[in-house]
């Protein structure tokens, strides 16, 4: 099968999440990025503005694509479903170049605390989306709250399982991220 | 009523974070924190190593009482009914010192995203702490992790409320929590 054809900014993510896993984010410069990428720095401030923001990008379009789909849900859809239909559309951003990085992003994070609090308030972000996206459709509080980190929660397991398979099958990520939403849904029925 | 009697370490802790709130984190110097503090820095550094563990001591405490508190609940406890008790012995460590300050510290927190990365990190690791000792109970994945989220929401939403509460009432943390507990799980069942 084809691989993706990276363009710049894909190169240079790839550069990044490489070099910081070689030699830590502190230790890495633009310079370095732009370098490992076969671009110029120009190119590097014309994609991104520094080399922490190169991490964010990818989380203001999950924000951006998981509140488009809840509130494109049908109204008479419930707050999980309103969340599934978020998933699914969040899902379609991640594609294979997601895929062959997740390993190396993920042993970056785990060596930098750094990049972990980065990590993290991109989760926080991402169930404060979700949250308000399920408010704007009436949902009330604090089940709009709860069903937020439950598609935070989706996402992240549905993401591991499916990054953690062969980088070669062709599967979607929605198929993982709305599975894990089903075992969610389960497991918070088990609750009572 | 009495107002809490601060030692140096409650002293520093106050310091910093009105230190933070009017001049942000960044600028704010450890000699700063410790001459507001009316103590000296090797005073400072016997308590912290730095101005950033001064924000993360707490964390490691309420990860830990939360720890305990689910692990010493009934065998025949449910996930919810342990949670509560985490719930419980980690609000005791919460008094007077923390309400007080809580604005200010929600202010500083608010005006640098480096206090929100650290805060972030801070509710991702509670949440795998009360996942673990949940998964240590025997309760199966993903409920734990489920009942993890709940259960860190839980606190931050009755600290909240307990937080914006005037000052001079004597009220628990404790009723806060559980009572947030109680709607988190009413809305679960809401969800099906």
């Amino acid at each position: 099968m084809g691989r993706w054809e990276p363009g710049a900014r894909e190169r240079l993510v790839v550069a990044a999440v490489d070099l910081f896993t070689e030699q830590g984010y502190d230790a890495t410069t633009v310079t370095q990025i732009a370098e490992r990428a076969g671009v110029t720095k120009s190119t590097f401030f014309r994609h991104f503005p520094d080399k922490r923001e190169l991490l964010v990008a990818g989380q203001e379009t999950l924000s951006r694509l998981l509140s488009e789909g809840i509130a494109e849900a049908p109204a008479d859809a419930g707050p999980l479903d309103a969340v599934a239909a978020g998933l699914v559309r969040a899902s379609s951003a991640m594609g294979p170049m997601n895929r062959e990085l997740a390993p190396r992003l993920k042993a970056a994070v785990t060596a930098s605390t750094e990049l972990q609090e980065r990590d993290a308030l991109k989760s926080v972000s991402l169930a404060a989306a979700v949250t308000t996206a399920l408010v704007a459709r009436g949902v009330p509080e604090p089940t709009a709250a709860l069903a937020g980190e439950l598609g935070v929660l989706a996402f992240k397991r549905g993401y591991a399982v499916w990054s953690d398979g062969a980088p070669d099958t062709q599967d979607d990520l929605s198929e993982y991220t709305l599975a894990a939403l089903d075992e969610l849904r389960t497991a918070s029925a088990s609750l009572h």
